[in-house]
């Protein structure tokens, strides 16, 4: 398997490329607009034809390169319900996978930074590879006050869901601010400070707690992705 | 091994972690001084104790962060000959290894952007691992303009001795401008405008012609590299 982290720095976005050797098929995770033209090089250095373009989830805080990318490539569109956006080509739900030659992505529902948020589970690989979104970022969470957020569905997410995967597996964010590019399970349970709690109830008040500033680009990020960031 | 990329934003660097699982030991390669804290944290975290710090060369445009480190951890400074820096521990020379437990680096000379230049290649994994420093970057190659550089020196490090790896052997670059966290020995051989050309006469006409401008922190981070980054 072909796999590359590429990071956006104006919005401190991970994309992730997972490529397929045997049938050429790749498949693009959270693609970042303004990177595309980047994409489509890289994909045809490594000559790669895109067939997946995947939100992990409505994104706030930038515009989604899904839409150029199936116009200029013709790839397809994914996102999980319950998607709203316009131009999806698939939408899936948990426990779907999502596969382009022997690549397969395991889609994990995981609500509560949105309530159309997922992860994405590569069993193929020892360790897992594990892509989650705004989730489980490294030493944090997601927000949750916005766009039907839920600390109380972030943490059953977080606790049942990822917390339970082998510790190994390792953990491939959607952003990071302070220059890290990976973490594994293990870590995140031991030293994640928002997940160094004692019950729902105390995540609950720790995310409310939170005062975080509106994300800067959200007014054009969320009608921009409602529309796969293609123009209207 | 325990392997991380931790990206520094201001100068775009990427240092590299890497860990012996079966001593706990770790080595650093071109830690940033700004970043000291992180690393120490982060060490700790994954309980490993930093035995060495190594620089690729005498770097001009960051200040290492060999120095701090070693004050707050003990670790040995290494750095390649003719190294020209007080408070280094060992110095080595091409075809020395550097090895913390089941770890090692093999250091291989590529004079060209300085004349203290080195890569390190780790061959137990498969494919290798190559660290490039600023003599092959992602699409790019450093510099030959200053500090004994020599765009033929680098073109012969180039052709004879890095291009000459297998092809899958994974490239990661001391710096990148563009998002870009690896590469391979394939891909920069095929796509490297750089390395598109037809001799070393070309090679060195194209880095006389590239016009650059002065390292925005190269009046500071010199006389620092050349102490290790500690105070005076």
């Amino acid at each position: 398997m072909i796999f590359r982290q590429i990071f956006e720095s104006e919005t401190h976005t991970y994309s992730y490329l997972l490529g397929d050797e045997a049938t050429g098929g790749a498949i693009l995770i959270d693609p970042v607009k303004s990177m595309v033209d980047q994409y489509i090089q890289l994909l045809n250095e490594l000559d790669l034809a895109l067939k997946i373009s995947v939100d992990t989830h409505l994104h706030a805080d930038h515009i989604t390169g899904s839409g150029l990318l199936k116009k200029n490539t013709g790839c397809a569109i994914y996102q999980g319900e319950p998607s709203r956006s316009k131009g999806v080509s698939h939408t899936f739900e948990d426990g779907d996978t999502l596969s382009i030659g022997e690549v397969e992505l395991k889609a994990i529902y995981t609500p509560g930074h949105t309530d159309d948020s997922y992860c994405f589970l590569v069993e193929q690989t020892r360790p897992y590879l594990l892509f989650t979104g705004d989730t489980l970022l490294i030493r944090g969470t997601g927000r949750t006050d916005f766009q039907n957020g839920s600390s109380r569905q972030q943490y059953e997410s977080l606790f049942l869901k990822l917390l339970a995967m082998p510790e190994s597996t390792k953990v491939f964010p959607g952003h990071d601010y302070h220059g890290m590019t990976m973490s594994t399970i293990k870590e995140e349970k031991q030293f994640n400070p928002r997940l160094q709690i004692k019950g729902c109830k105390e995540y609950e008040v720790l995310m409310s707690s939170l005062n975080l500033s509106r994300p800067r680009f959200m007014d054009e990020a969320i009608p921009a992705n409602l529309n796969c960031g293609s123009e209207p």
